[in-house]
């Protein structure tokens, strides 16, 4: 089913690879990119569940978050547990007894996808700042070329969260009749500004570290003390105020780690004292170490840049011509970065570009990352979706 | 009405003064401190607006919140508009026809009062962080001491606004019948885990600018770009997103700034090129300039660690011995950082400590901000409040 020509082994290119998927598929050796200029040699990584039908009309994308690799549940190739891993899989919402899941690595991240962090084939080091603008529409396009790659003509559905509920609009955008659905979750057709101060500010904080030198940071000291409180902002704002007063209330710090060593946080200068610190710190270590800061700049500005209206001039104008025919937007009611207004927005848009649609805001504490978390009302709403289909209802 | 042999005049014993205040009075030569130790020579700064009656009953003491000096409002020592020019004079919220109004400068704080940024007389340098750990309540028994040194033994009234709210209620909980009312603005008996993780946040991006070298930073070269970010951060949640969504939406940065020279931060790395962007840097740019890191550190902690309910164990408890005959409590719909459930917090202990207590949200777009920015709506609140009072409607 996929282009074995076409397919690349996985290789140490990446001068960051944490965590690759297992496939990967090179894009055309000069990728435009939707800013200006193009893209050499630039590949992108995936990685799918279940099998592509003969007619290849089963095959949903899928298009991540910010920081989520395309490994977004176990499989014969990886079999740890992916980032939505109770969504995908035999009588899962995402069946793959029925449908070909294809989850694809965003262009610019750091999991197997050509970005900032890879070399540059030009001059044999690391692109760094040097990477050219990366916008949405990449993402998005990265995402097509590997669907026309593995043959696939029209796909399903398209489901998105976050920046994949952006790369979803703009796919919809830019490839008409590209899918017949769509699944929005929790993503925007243009941040607003609250968000677009909270993206800029956790670039800023990692800029303002010495030891990003102008993204010319070596593999062994990089920004970390910017990473680590970008990646705090992020967590603060992902999820809501109710649920950490629920979970975290005043509780004091540890005295000891769960491991049993000493907790050094303590020490920390003008730290109050309490678990929410301790939770904070632990979260942004992890990502400090698995994610490039180079990459998260590209992908954050991306994001506040990202306009459907830019598309034919209205957000609605932008959809008419994918001629999808059904789409789900879920929001989440505590979500301050994507918010029950904007998921309005896009609710709207394609029902005015003439979708059959739904609009679906969860009553969740888990604010923007319910999709990850309270993952069971995500199972349902999905997974219903996805079934509704008189098409495929005959033969599922 | 002062004590004259206790108030010094404005002097330059301070490492940093933008404003000071335009009165001081000695503290007792050993001010002890709440969580220990004692503060030797200190000094409290004030400003005061109207007359004190013959009886020394017509008072209202006046706490500010983290960042706000003492200069309230114009006055013949200093004829500057202050931070709450529209509530304080003849006629107005806070009536000086009527009331003897006081300010005083948080201890702690770099307005006047001895803080961090002060001089360390046992050692003639500038303490930094050798200062003692600071408490809420220390800025609440600082302003008792100036209270007692007017000759004032019952307040009328105290107010305060955000850490001055919650001065308020430390204030009541250590000085038994200080006051027969009091107005709480935006305050919190304890700070909850969204309001310490953001202020944790802040205090970690001073600490981690390299520029801040452990608090003995020079006057020359502070931590500005830690201290620019703290402020964007407390900018970004002292609003609302809906008031930016109506005030700035995506309107981009602009090329040229007001005075005429060129927007030198389109070229600031990562930007996003939104007026949103622009805004936060003006507000940071004038806070990192006149408000010292170190003194920040000191108040946004003290903030983190008050609880009303480390006196006597509930915060009803706390406030029982007060006898506080009257209290109004003010919070505002879309505030996230001192938020409308605190307020009922609040509200509920003073009514359970035996006060008639008046709860109010308002309704208002500004957030934290809005005693500062919609003030129609507190002067209404509190001149109805202040001028409900029976005692003195006969004579007022």
């Amino acid at each position: 089913m996929s282009r074995p020509a076409r397919e690349l082994a996985v290789q140490a290119s990446m001068a960051f690879d944490e965590r690759v998927a297992s496939h990967r598929m090179r894009l055309p050796t000069d990728f435009p990119l939707y800013k200006g200029g193009a893209l050499r040699d630039g590949v992108v990584a995936y990685e799918t569940w279940g099998r592509l039908s003969a007619k290849r009309d089963n095959a949903i994308l899928l298009f991540t978050g910010l920081s989520a690799s395309a490994h977004a549940a176990a499989s014969p190739a990886d079999p740890t547990p992916g980032w939505w891993e109770a969504m995908i899989g035999p009588g899962r919402a995402l069946d793959t007894d029925k449908w070909f899941v294809i989850c694809v690595n965003s262009l610019g991240g750091c999991f197997g996808s050509t970005g900032p962090a890879s070399i540059d084939p030009a001059v044999g080091r690391v692109y760094g700042t040097r990477f050219p603008e990366l916008a949405v529409e990449d993402i998005a396009a990265a995402g097509h070329e590997l669907v026309r790659g593995l043959g696939i003509v029209q796909l399903d559905t398209i489901v998105g969260a976050s920046l994949g509920g952006m790369t979803v609009l703009a796919y919809a955008a830019l490839f008409p009749r590209s899918t017949r659905r769509v699944v929005s979750i929790s993503g925007s057709a243009a941040a607003r500004p609250f968000a677009i101060a909270m993206r800029s500010l956790q670039r800023e904080a990692i800029t303002s570290d010495p030891d990003w030198l102008a993204g010319d940071y070596s593999a062994h000291r990089r920004p970390a003390a910017g990473m680590r409180m970008a990646r705090k902002l992020g967590t603060i704002t992902y999820r809501s105020a109710e649920e950490w007063q629920q979970r975290f209330a005043r509780a004091p710090r540890q005295a000891v780690k769960p491991g049993g060593a000493p907790n050094d946080l303590l020490r920390a200068p003008f730290g109050a004292g309490f678990a929410i610190e301790d939770y904070l710190e632990a979260q942004a270590q992890k990502f400090s170490r698995t994610f490039d800061p180079n990459c998260y700049l590209y992908l954050s500005r991306a994001m506040d840049r990202f306009d459907l209206a830019a598309h034919r001039g209205s957000f609605a104008a932008a959809l008419e011509p994918a001629g999808i025919e059904h789409a789900l937007v879920i929001g989440v009611s505590t979500d301050i970065l994507f918010t029950p207004a904007e998921q309005r927005e896009v609710a709207q848009a394609f029902e005015r570009a003439g979708a059959r649609t739904r609009l679906l805001i969860l009553d969740s504490l888990e604010g923007h990352d319910a999709f990850l978390v309270d993952i069971a009302q995500f199972e349902v709403a999905i997974g219903e979706f996805l079934a509704a289909d008189r098409r495929l209802g005959a033969t599922g």
